[in-house]
């Protein structure tokens, strides 16, 4: 075995409130992956406000959608709440990244993450002022 | 270090609606992780309006159950969506295949995935018409 | 590539039902950790109605609120529930654990977990008479 390890700390973009595609924006910054035949990828999201979510990459009417069934899962400003110091969506936020994840764990096969035809990589922004998104990619193969 | 990786794809035949284990026809596929005395596995699901869980693996009541709540707490033809081309079973069936999740990470000990004694893999099928659903099965370890 | 391979069984205490933060107590029980500078760990919950997730390590409000909604979203008892032969907590802490997942995965750099800094790790006890939970700490890398 001729082990390869790539680990790198990707900034993604401040965005608005949403569920967001990045595939691309994150495979873009780890070319190197393009030399492991074999192996396992993992994306890691440094943060408990926002998270990570494979699903549909074609219709942005699913993402939108992702949103409309997360707001009514989990309000904002319920008043079972009793962390309501930063703002009604913050709690909600909470809850949201556990339900959907903070990593992704992705086999790697012939220099790509062997995703689906139709999977792609959701960065879920939960607050109504996202800030910058700090991710841990992390492959290893050979 | 003696790194040893196995790689293979695994169609799952498809199945209704519902959750459904499917443990040994995931192990049947891959003898050779008897091999392998310490490592981890991971299983993947390529399809985003199917997913994967690990839970009880005794009772089929447990099964329905599952499905009863996610059909409740995800409902079909919900008047907010806006992603309803594909029928009114799609959109839910995405949200709740990110409720779960598309893989799993599961150690291996002594040639064997360490799962507690309670534990299955449920292939978690959300459309109406599920057809042939293609896992991808990566160990590595020593 | 030096491989390194940790894994152990760690007891949980058992904890009264809802979410506590548990990363120290896991970390003090693998110390090998702090000689690999690269590498992956997987942290994996070998039982069916207990769970884990990564959350906001500050505030207690935060824990207790999870435990509001969750209770909320998937009530105890609930009339559609086949699987009551174990009391009206049981069938809700299997979909409970599903929602939030049995595995974290986790990058390892210089030694650590790679956690953000308001990330700790949750054990989600999802019934009334928890028990000790058992849990499966992997890690490999260099």
């Amino acid at each position: 075995m001729r082990g390869v390890w790539i680990q790198q700390t990707i900034e993604l973009r401040a965005r608005p409130r949403g569920f967001h595609l990045v595939t691309s924006e994150i495979l873009d910054e780890v070319p190197e992956l393009e030399s492991m035949s074999t192996g396992v990828a993992v994306v890691f999201m440094q943060h408990t406000s926002a998270s990570l979510t494979l699903n549909e990459n074609a219709s942005p009417d699913v993402r939108r959608d992702f949103g409309e069934w997360f707001d009514r899962a989990v309000p904002d400003g319920a008043d079972y709440f009793a962390h309501t110091l930063e703002g009604p969506d913050d709690m909600p936020a909470h809850i949201k990244a556990s339900l959907t994840g903070a990593s992704l764990t992705i086999p790697v096969t012939d220099g790509s993450l062997a995703l689906g035809t139709w999977q792609g990589i959701y960065l879920c922004e939960f607050r109504d002022n996202g800030r910058t998104r700090r991710v841990i990619f992390t492959a290893f193969g050979e």
